[in-house]
C-alpha cells in the first residue's frame, strides 16, 4: 500500500545550509522512494505563533518554496502546497479542538518548556505564553489528519505531538465513526542519524547562534566567505591537523563521497593549509549548489511562478481535503438541510417539480462542458472543458447517482458554497431513488 | 451610523416557548429598529462543544431556522445565515488565537467555573474540560470581528467574553493595522429587564428541569396539554385566587396587552376557576402562536427552503467576510506571491507578455457576461449575468484598477481559490502603474 508521509515547514526564515542538509535535502531523496506519497507544505499558519513580522512570513515562505523547487522537488510526483491555501485545515482544527481534552495539552512539550521557564524565573505560568503556542498541536493534527498522512517525519522533540494526533483521531473515529474510521492514525517517524550540520564556531548551526553558511543567499561570494569564516586552529600550512578540531570538516563531508573525505583528512593530516581546505571545500559545495542557484534566482525573480505551482499543489491537496472533510462535517451534524427524510410524500413530490438541473453545451473551442444550476437558477458547479462529448455525460450521470461523493475526481470547479451544491447533488440523487 | 448587531443561537435544542419570548420574540423586534443591521446566525461550530449528537446538531439548526423564519423575520433586512456556511470564521479563529494570551483565557467564566467544580470535587483542575469549552471565546471573538458587529446583545454571564474580544481586537490593531483600525471594539448589550419566562413548576422554564411549555412542537394540542400541567393551588372555582401564586399568570402575561393582563388578575382574584384561567391563556397564546405554526410545519416539511434561506445568507455574509479576511491575511503576511517589486525589470517585462486577460461576451439569452483567465489558461472568476454590456465594462476596469479591493461589491463568483484571483488582479493592477 502507498504510504502517505507529510512534512511542513515553518516559514519564518531564510533556508541555510544547515537547513538544505538537514532536512531539505533528506526531504526530496526521501519522496523519490517507491511507495511513498509525500505532501510538502509551506507552515505559514504556524509561523504566526511565532513571528509577527508580516513581511518576513511572507518572504520566508518564498524563499523555502523556491529553495524546495530548485533543489529538485519534482511537483508532479508531490503535493506540494501552502496551509494558508487550504481553508479546511483551519476548520478541522475547530472539530478536533471540540474532542481535544485540555489536559492532554498541559502536557505538550512547547508549551510546559515555556511554562516551566516561567516558573522558574518567578513569573506567572502563563506569562507571555500565548493561545497559538498552547494549542499549536491541535492545529499540526489537523495538518496530518486532513491527508490522512501514515507517517510524519519528526526531530524527537515533536514526536509527543504526534502522539496527540493519534489520540485525537482515536477519540474522533470513536465518537463519531460510528465503526467506521473516518481517520488513519499516524506514525511519527524519528531519524536518528539526522544530519545536524554544526556552524562556523563548531556549535549546531543555526541563525539564533549567528554561525550560518548560507544556501544561495549572496551567491558564490556569500559561501566563499562564509567558510572563510569558519573557526580553525592555528596551524601553519605543512603543519599535520587534526581533522575532529573544526566544523570545517563536517561541512565537507556532507557533500563528499566516501573517498573524498577520506582523502581529506589524510591530507590534512599530512599538512594541507587551512585556506587551500577551505577553498577546496568552497569548491566541493560549489559543484553541488550552484547549478541549483540559478533556478533559485530564477524564481525568486518570478515569485508569479512559485505562485502557480504552489496554487496547483493546493488543488491537489483540496482534491483530497474537500471530500473528507465534507464526510467529516456530516459525521458531527453540520449538515446541509435535505428534505430525503420525507420523499415520497406530498410535499417532496411538489418540490421535485423543480430540481436542481444538469447542463451540457460545448464552447467554440470544441470543448464540451457541464454545468450544475439550482432550482433559483444559480449556477452551482462548472466542469472543467472535456475533449470528449461522451466524458462530460457519463460525469454528470455519476453526479447524479453518487451525489457529493464523486465531487472529490469529477473535472469540475465548485461556483457557489459546497453545502449548496452537496444539497443540491442530494436532492438529485434522493430524487433517482 | 448604521449600527451592527450581532446574534448567535447554539443550536442544540428545540425552541420552547422560553426562548421565544427571552431570546426570539426581542431580537426580531430589535432587528427592525431604523438604523441598524442585524446578522443572526446559527452557532453549529458552537453546539459541537456541549453536544456530540451530529443528529441533535442537524436537527436543531433546522428547527430554530425554522422557527426565527416563521417568527417574523424578515430575511431582506437581516443577514440571517449558519455559522458552519462561512469558512472564513475558522480561519480568522487561528488568526486571533495567535494574539490571544493564555492567560486571560484562564479568566473566562465558563472555563472557570468548571474547572472550580473540578477543584471541590477533588478532582484535576481540568477533568473533562475539552479544549472547544477552554478556547470558546476565541471562536466568538472571530464570530463577532469578523463582521466588525459594533454591539452584541447578551446576558450578563457573557460579558466577559465580548470584552475579551475587544480586548483581542485591540491587541490585533496595535500588532497589525499600522495605524488603521482593521477590527471595530464590538460593545456588550446587556438586557437588563430581560423576560425570563418562569417554567411549569414555576422555576426558569429550561429544558434541563423538564418544565417547558412547547413553542411549535406538538402543535396545538401540546401547547393545551403543557398549560394544564402548570402547577397552581387548589383553590376551587368562585374562591378568591393570588395572581402570584403560580407561572400561569406571568406566561399569560408574556402575550396579553395591559388591559388583559389586569383583567386576568381582576378575574382570578374574584374567583375564576383554574381550569378557566388556563383555558383563556392557551387561547390568548394561541392567539400569536397559532398563525405561525403553519409556516414553522411548512418549513419542517421543506428543509431544502430554508437551505436556501440559509445559502443566500450565508453569500451576504461571505460578501463582507471575504474582503475582510483578504485584508487580515495580508497585515499578518499570507500573502500572495506577485512580482510587484520588480516591475519594471527585464523579467517583469517577460511575464507582463503573459498577463491574466479578461473576456467579455454575450450569452443566448441576451445577458452579458466577463470572466478572468490566468495566464495558463484555468477560469478564475466568471461575472454574474448583467443587463448592460456597459455594465460589464465598467466593472472589468474597476478589477483592473482597484483588483481584490473591487472584489467584494463586483457581480461576480469565484472560479478558483480566491488567492490565485488576487494574486491575477494585483498583477493587472500592477501592469496597469
Amino acid at each position: 500500500m502507498t504510504q502517505r508521509v507529510l512534512t511542513g515547514i515553518t516559514t519564518t526564515g531564510t533556508p541555510h545550509l544547515g537547513n538544505y542538509v538537514g532536512a531539505i535535502r533528506p526531504a526530496i531523496l526521501a519522496s523519490r522512494a517507491p511507495g511513498v506519497e509525500s505532501f510538502f507544505f509551506m507552515a505559514n499558519y504556524h509561523a504566526l505563533i511565532k513571528c509577527d513580522d508580516p513581511e518576513r512570513v511572507a518572504r520566508s515562505t518564498l524563499e523555502i518554496a523556491a529553495t524546495f523547487l530548485a533543489s529538485g522537488l519534482d511537483t508532479n510526483r508531490v503535493v506540494f502546497y501552502r496551509q494558508s491555501d487550504i481553508p479546511e485545515i483551519p476548520e478541522l482544527t475547530w472539530l478536533l479542538t471540540c474532542v481535544t481534552a485540555k489536559g492532554q495539552m498541559n502536557r505538550a512539550h512547547a508549551y510546559k518548556a515555556a511554562a516551566d521557564a516561567n516558573v522558574a524565573a518567578g513569573e506567572d505560568i502563563d506569562a507571555n505564553i500565548s493561545m497559538g503556542l498552547y494549542s499549536y498541536p491541535i492545529l499540526m493534527a489537523a495538518d496530518i489528519l486532513m491527508f490522512n498522512a501514515h507517517r510524519v517525519p519528526v526531530g524527537k522533540d515533536q514526536v509527543q505531538h504526534i502522539e496527540m494526533a493519534r489520540d485525537v483521531a482515536q477519540r474522533f473515529n470513536h465518537l463519531y465513526g460510528q465503526g467506521r474510521e473516518l481517520f488513519v492514525l499516524p506514525q511519527a517517524e524519528v531519524e536518528e542519524d539526522v544530519a545536524t550540520l554544526p556552524g562556523l564556531d563548531g556549535r549546531k548551526m543555526s541563525k539564533s547562534y549567528d554561525n550560518t553558511v548560507p544556501l544561495f543567499e549572496g551567491g558564490a561570494k556569500g559561501l566563499k566567505d562564509a567558510v572563510a569564516r569558519i573557526v580553525t586552529d592555528s596551524r601553519l600550512p605543512g603543519e599535520s591537523k587534526d581533522p575532529e578540531s573544526t566544523s570545517l570538516v563536517t561541512i565537507h563531508d556532507a557533500f563528499a563521497t566516501p573517498a573524498q573525505r577520506e582523502a581529506f583528512r589524510a591530507d590534512l593530516k599530512g599538512g594541507l593549509g587551512w585556506g587551500d581546505a577551505k577553498q577546496r571545500t568552497v569548491e566541493l559545495i560549489e559543484s553541488h549548489i550552484g547549478p541549483l542557484r540559478g533556478t533559485y534566482a530564477d524564481l525568486i525573480a518570478h515569485p508569479e511562478r512559485v505562485e502557480e505551482v504552489l496554487q496547483e499543489g493546493a488543488r491537489k491537496a483540496r482534491a483530497t481535503a474537500k471530500p473528507l472533510l465534507a464526510e467529516l462535517r456530516h459525521a458531527v451534524g453540520l449538515r446541509p438541510m435535505v428534505a430525503v427524510a420525507t420523499s415520497g410524500t406530498k410535499a417532496a413530490k411538489s418540490s421535485a417539480a423543480r430540481l436542481p438541473e444538469f447542463k451540457q453545451y460545448r464552447e467554440a473551442d470544441g470543448r464540451f462542458f457541464f454545468k450544475l444550476t439550482g432550482t433559483d437558477g444559480t449556477e452551482l458547479l462548472q466542469s472543467d472543458g472535456l475533449a470528449e462529448g461522451k466524458a462530460a455525460g457519463a460525469w454528470v450521470k455519476r453526479l447524479k447517482t453518487e451525489g457529493s461523493a464523486a465531487l472529490a475526481e469529477a473535472p469540475v470547479q465548485l461556483v457557489a458554497d459546497r453545502a449548496a451544491v452537496e444539497a443540491a447533488l442530494a436532492a438529485l440523487v434522493a430524487a433517482q431513488e
